[in-house]
């Protein structure tokens, strides 16, 4: 069987549904699940659909074509379909942190992660024997005040070369440029250290050290030109205690780290997360 | 407008999403809410749908009628439809215990929970002034070896009286005879003080401080005959350490047991539960 | 057995639980329960201590006077003394949000917390009922803008003529004066709807709704002059998702807030909270 | 400095604790962390201390020998003296499964974990090269009905040869036999994927899913001749829901279980553990 994911998005209206399965019914296909959600607020209409075909009469493009015609234009749909046969190609950036890129690795390695990982890219040269332990290129480019146009124009390309879908920042410390965050929108997923929006910025751990919080977080979200503001994807929290200095808070904060930041990979890989007024609608 | 809430469990079958979500446009339907799963196993097909409709042409009556002579017949579907402007009646059963009722009543004095409370049974008569106090008939039915089967027919027979749809055993020291449970499958919903299967039957938090668990935990589930061995609606748990006492136990289970019943009274009520193979498919 | 329990805090020496435990077996007292906490940046020594004496020769004065002239003035303490036959007596202010009202008289009524509660305090007529059932004691002290000095100074009487030790606001919306604040300092506990520092101010629900988060929370923390800023004294977390609405969150949150409060209010009956630079060690 | 850590069982008296801090400041010692538990039923007391002592004059033999003639003798006291200087030393012991390998040779090759490991066993190939790329001697012994008498002896013989301190069984498949077991009681950590009592035994997860729970959880416990009986150390669980096949069930366990069986080698290590009863207690 041939399966297919598609997202659909548009304004509400009577009718979506039923048009949207009866077309998939004539075209012989079987819903294998379908998730809806309407934001009443505005008014607005999510749906994601996994559907399979029998692969001796389904063509791709002959159903992408036909569904855009009738359906896609009368709702005016914003729609994209992702053939599950095709993983997406997914960079990794990192810093000098390991626990990320291990947790991802390993997953990798032992098929939990429908991705392909063609490239690492980092700014320190620390973690290339991790990478080569994986057989996962590294190219290390280094980033400095001076050298940071030419450095991200060097990871573009890499980017392009690769045909890379999506990125994922595994704690990696720097601040992205214009270019590259409007190239992958809502393609960047970062993981920040804290619960967001609390203690956003450099050094959380010791602002909520300071702050005597009883909880610390760590958030998965997508990356925008406001720092830490983009859309949420994944969010979770540990219990500390007055006990706990701030390298506690940073050892426990690891696992939470690296644990949200796969959690928010494998939804992204699985389509199940949309993005809408800076807030994502995530299929679980 | 009209809301209804329809719930279908069928054979799964290519068509059937779009059979229904087609019928209900068809009726000038709109669809609120749809959630469905498929059991893979077994092919078995469940389905959760909120509508809307205009109340002018709108017939309960009619729509039933017409939707079981075509769609669930064709389908062969279990189907249940649920008028929203209907509250359901809930019979509250209980003993000595007070902070579920408490709770319960709290929640329901505030119009958080979408219930009717048309009576209190309990095998003491300790609670009465609270039910007093929220105005509440309540009926002190003392159960004894001897009295058991005569008490029970008293209760069978004030919950015909008040029409209740439903039942929960908010912290009920009595197991239910089997006809009581029969008149009432799926619709008796008990709270036990123990994350099951661990612990079932007395005094599970003795057994839990004696096994020395690090966590423990309450169970919401609907009764079946097999003591706490029902279809699973809601379970959460809460972290316990060495300091801790039995005492400590029972209070932090306290705080668990009024939580997580609350939360399953809401799933049943908004008819967000459905139950196969002594397991609960739970929409949220 | 005659119970004491004995809150230390001062610079760390060398010796302290050396002298402190002699001293106490000296006066034929028994340690029940040790707790200790040193903050390294600091040298900063908390101690907690609840010890067991034969009430026929025990003098809780003598006790006073011997530990303040000796180890008390050697180590320079800051030091309170506690008599576990004193039940603390709480105030609870509240508006119109009764969850956590309930929730603390529930508990009060079951004798599952150590206090005694003399009177509640409202800005508003609409909890008398409930106060009345439980018989205590209800004054509706109405705060506009015109009235609000004379309003607390009328608080104030009450709280003094009814020796109240600590002041609870459950859900009270109204900010109080720096006077209040000031004669009660670490004495008052309130519940802020939010994970702080995420969400301070009014409203934190919407504003974690427009967010987008995936978890949200609720703080309780001591009153200081600086709006939800207050040492935190206990916080927890729970989980929504896109499906939530606002009035969800509301509701979500509305049994968080009992919670954390319950527990606060716990702690701090207990004496197993000290505050330290705007933080608490909270002995558990 | 010199730092060491002591942990104490005995019955509960008058003065132990004075006694011991006493004793300690006398050795001109000061106390860095004092913990202390009594258990009520069976007036059993436990302490935890962690004191330093100036290099030049502290002898670790001589502190022993006093500590032992004088106060542990008058309080018969069971006792144990570790050197912080000197790091345990953990046997792995695997066989296909990675993920918890890989958890912990990650924070192992970062100094997150104060243990050495001097090799890994297991009873299949596999994981061969994840040792290899961290540097760790790999004895594949296989245990088949006929071998397995022969493959302990293997085993002991290597743990005795490196010297081994305890042992962490992370995923490993087989029984261990009751000579291994007593030779080394309650240094052997377990990781049972499942919060224990419920589900011991072989395949949790299916046990789980036919249940239809709403949480699984997962369990690290020492091992006793009891299967899945043994002391816990430490239990966290996460949240399922209908739409989560068994598949999904081991993907979310896989993550419980390697920050549960971290989180309790680390508890190890640091001498925060005594058992009791067959419960453990748990300093944090």
């Amino acid at each position: 069987m041939k399966r297919i994911t598609i997202l659909i998005n548009c304004n509400d209206k009577q009718g979506i549904i039923a048009s949207v399965t009866t077309f998939i019914q004539q075209q012989s296909g079987n819903i294998v699940y379908i998730d809806q959600h309407v934001d009443r607020e505005d008014s607005m209409f999510f749906m994601r659909l996994e559907c399979e075909f029998s692969k001796e009469i389904f063509s791709v493009e002959n159903f992408k074509q036909s569904f855009s015609t009738t359906i896609a234009t009368n709702f005016e749909m914003n729609w994209h379909l992702y053939d599950s046969d095709k993983k997406p190609k997914m960079a990794l950036f990192v810093s000098k942190y390991d626990h990320c890129l291990y947790d991802i690795l390993s997953r990798y390695s032992s098929n939990e992660m429908e991705v392909e990982i063609p490239l690492i890219i980092s700014n320190h040269p620390d973690l290339e024997p991790i990478a080569n332990n994986f057989n996962i290129p590294y190219y290390y480019i280094k980033v400095t005040k001076e050298t940071k146009e030419a450095a991200e124009d060097l990871q573009l390309k890499l980017l392009k070369e690769f045909e890379v879908d999506f990125i994922v920042l595994a704690r990696y410390m720097q601040i992205l440029s214009s270019k590259l965050i409007q190239d992958y929108t809502n393609k960047i997923i970062n993981i920040h250290h804290s619960f967001l929006p609390a203690f956003p910025g450099a050094k959380p751990y010791h602002s909520a050290y300071k702050r005597g919080v009883k909880i610390i977080g760590a958030t998965s979200h997508y990356v925008t030109e406001d720092l830490d503001e983009g859309p949420i994807i994944e969010q979770d929290i540990t219990r500390v205690t007055h006990t706990n200095t701030i390298a506690d808070f940073i050892l426990k904060g690891k696992d939470l780290e690296k644990i949200v930041l796969s959690r928010a990979i494998k939804l992204h890989t699985k389509r199940k997360v949309m993005v809408y007024k800076n807030k994502t609608v995530v299929f679980i």
